[in-house]
């Protein structure tokens, strides 16, 4: 009796991943790579830490559960410690920043980027595992460490290929929000629940509304699903406080200013936001960062719970069209601020530190929807190969092209069928296919075939327009390169 | 009674991993964008896979154990299944060939770079993260491309910085070791553990020398620590005909070749892989790649099981001094084969491949003893704060020298000690210092000081030959750039 064949395995990419293939690599890489250059310009260094950290030092989430994976990938090593794969950048730069502390300069500039992973339910356009892009400097309490984040963010959409003019910086302070809550009478530690729900609220308004956030200062709102969400149960005094916060934006700068020193009344630390936000508006327009770049913007807030003082979100301005055919606003593609309190967790000691993450994928996706993506690669000049026994000559083309920096190929499937070899041209993507039979060998030529021009006679309804160029074309073997050359710049 | 305060986390990477700081970052990337273009050039196109895969796809640790963690980083997700991070990027390229076979063109050559992470007891220089550098042309039969592969290796060295000489290829076919395997004695289907001890013990030949190979071949071999390793039990007959296998090489490739044919006599398997490397190396010498840069050396097994045709290694020639100080030979950088069988996992049909895999942190290793690293980056200007009032000012000079493409910062530091901020600018390797207090403000000037120069007085013990170079410049404010530009240039 024969075994019965064990079963194969599924070639599946796990749920929530995915694979990058060719111009998705090059793409994002090109695009990475001006970001890059940007934060090295602003005086910013380079730091990559290692996919996996402690538990302990990742620290959202405590050891003490069962199993500590909530929202991270975390699994138990050898001596039965936690680990984890980090799911931002800005944890594993606080871990860096205690464990190096004596050692790296102060302020510590680093930029970084590489990809993040997240433990959450996979959906439509959400991966487990995506890019991050960030930038921070750590050990600077002034404005000025807030303001240039602001000002390298605009500089690098820009470099990126996003005109002034499609985006927009918004700039916020927590410090603001805080004090108008106090106005509100949600200042005590009592009051942290509340100030939770406020927070997230109005971190919701671009999607809720007004009224979406006013039920949830309230008593709660019922979502499209019919799931409830508890609101702050604030009185509706609190709750017109907190939304006239909302709507502080002016036309201007100062007029916005003048409106949040209103709202924040006697509140000290209100008083603080808004002298900060004050003085990292003066610093920007001192280095000619406008309006049309950079704005006041009291509607921003960002929901993580961490920050402490400006933070700021870049938003695109221009629509798109969704996948139903609607016009809709791209929105959000970075965000930051300054975070006082993440190194504390390991020394004890308060380290300011404000930083910036570029959403990558979203960044990119925009770039496409503009047509401006860089670094989309040209497919190789494919040698074909009519006859097995010479492919050596065929290898010595190839090695030819490639030494004139033409990026060049022999097919090396089964030559038998020639279709398929101009079949893996056409895939491939390639300009020019190189044919050399008997026949081109005893006569010393090679055949270029002109496969852009090819497509272009195919698709094209008249051959007028073409008649003057030939799409193929014999030339001594001495002249492949030059030819080639010449095919290509065409 | 107040409550103890919980225990502050660790500020530590995870055992065995690390983390990469400024150049370190900037140097490997600038090598991988550097063979990157090599790949690119010669057809290859990116992919860049998740670095999670199923442990089912991975395959190599199967999930009937009850923690399939053996050598891998893996986890039960929700549902049960197993998961893992990967441990090479050829495994998750069998995933790919197999789940997208109908999409990618055939054959498909694709490139790779990333981190790949190992669950192994960690050691000086051994890390649990570390980067690999793969390029693999899958669904190709034709010893053609295990050929391109070598020419490929030994021009991405060279574009590196390893100059011809430098470094070797060395390449060689498992088909004849499996013939003279058989005219051992070794062929049957009940020798296999035999055959992967002799497939080992020839692997170390270079560590352990022709006597501890000849141990391994008989009844086995006790190393310093007194660690017994047991060995194939080859007769000496036996034992013969395979040392016979590691000494084949001969001054020239012919020779090697004649020699090899002689030790696999009749076995078919045997005379098909000398075949195959006659074939390699008539298309290497056709495209110039002389015994200087590729050899056929019978030395060279790779450790690997799965490897079925062709294998190479690319190793350094040169000394370097190791910790102790003694000379010691380099060795190898990089190594691959033909592996015909790991699609076949997935898809029950076997489909030729072959391809190399760069072991990147060895490279660059071997790049720094040679002075060859390219990526370091130099440190920005720092325009220093004498005045904190000022601030804006001082964010002016640096926006203006940021635009004219100089890598320039202030400091954000607490400005109180002055100190510090020259200490910062030290650190940092900073250039050039910009200075504006109160007097020349005034005066509309500023003070640039050249710290490269100043370091280079400093360590110098006569003064005479800098007395002509002022290491302190005050020029007009509105000559900062063009005289910071002079200061760099000089």
């Amino acid at each position: 009796m024969a075994d019965k064949p064990p079963r194969r395995p599924r070639a599946e990419t796990p749920k929530g991943f995915r694979d990058y293939f060719g111009a998705e690599v090059t793409e994002r890489k090109a695009m990475l790579d001006a970001i890059a250059g940007v934060y090295h310009r602003y005086g910013f260094d380079p730091l990559e830490t290692s996919a996996v950290e402690t538990v302990e030092a990742l620290g959202k989430f405590l050891p003490d559960v069962d199993r500590p994976n909530e929202g991270v990938f975390a699994w138990q090593d050898e001596d039965q410690d936690w680990l984890a794969l980090r799911y931002d950048l800005t944890a594993p730069l606080a871990r860096v920043a205690a464990q190096y502390r004596n050692d790296l300069p102060s302020p510590y500039r680093r930029y970084a980027m590489g990809p993040v992973w997240r433990n959450e339910k996979p959906g439509p356009g959400r991966f487990r595992q995506f890019y991050q892009c960030d930038a921070d400097t750590v050990g600077s309490a002034s404005v000025a460490a807030d303001a240039e984040i602001c000002a390298m963010l605009a500089d690098a959409l820009e470099t990126v290929g996003i005109p002034r003019g499609d985006y927009v910086v918004k700039v916020n302070n927590r410090k603001v929000l805080n004090g108008v809550m106090e106005v509100a009478g949600l200042a005590g530690e009592d009051k942290h629940a509340e100030r939770g729900i406020v927070l997230r609220a109005i971190d919701k308004i671009d999607r809720l509304g007004p009224e979406g956030v006013r039920a949830l200062l309230g008593e709660g709102r019922k979502d499209e699903s019919g799931d409830f969400t508890k609101g702050a149960s604030l009185s509706a005094e609190q709750a017109e406080v907190v939304m006239g916060f909302t709507t502080a934006r002016r036309d201007t700068g100062p007029e916005t200013l003048a409106r949040l020193r209103e709202l924040v009344g006697g509140s000290a630390v209100g008083a603080e936001g808004v002298a900060e936000l004050e003085a990292i508006a003066a610093l920007l327009a001192a280095q000619g960062y406008g309006p049309e770049r950079i704005v006041i913007d009291p509607g921003v807030v960002r929901g993580l719970g961490y920050y402490t003082g400006p933070v700021f979100e870049a938003e695109l301005t221009f629509q798109i069209t969704d996948e139903k055919g609607r016009p809709r606003n791209f929105g959000s593609v970075a965000g930051g601020g300054r975070y006082d309190g993440l190194v504390r967790r390991f020394t004890g000691q308060d380290v300011p530190a404000t930083g910036v993450s570029i959403g990558v994928d979203r960044l990119l996706a925009a770039l496409r929807a503009k047509g401006r993506v860089a670094g989309s690669s040209e497919g190789p000049v494919v040698v074909t190969v009519m006859d097995r026994d010479r492919m050596a000559d065929y290898m010595v083309m190839v090695g030819e092209l490639r030494q004139a920096g033409i990026r060049a190929e022999a097919y090396l499937g089964n030559p038998k069928n020639f279709g398929n070899q101009l079949k893996y041209a056409d895939k491939r993507g390639a300009p020019v296919a190189v044919i050399q039979g008997g026949d081109e060998a005893v006569r010393g030529t090679v055949v270029l075939k002109d496969l852009v021009l090819g497509a272009k006679i195919a698709a094209s309804a008249t051959l007028e327009e073409w008649k003057d160029r030939p799409a193929q074309l014999e030339v001594p073997r001495g002249e492949l390169v030059t030819a080639v050359k010449r095919m290509l710049g065409a």
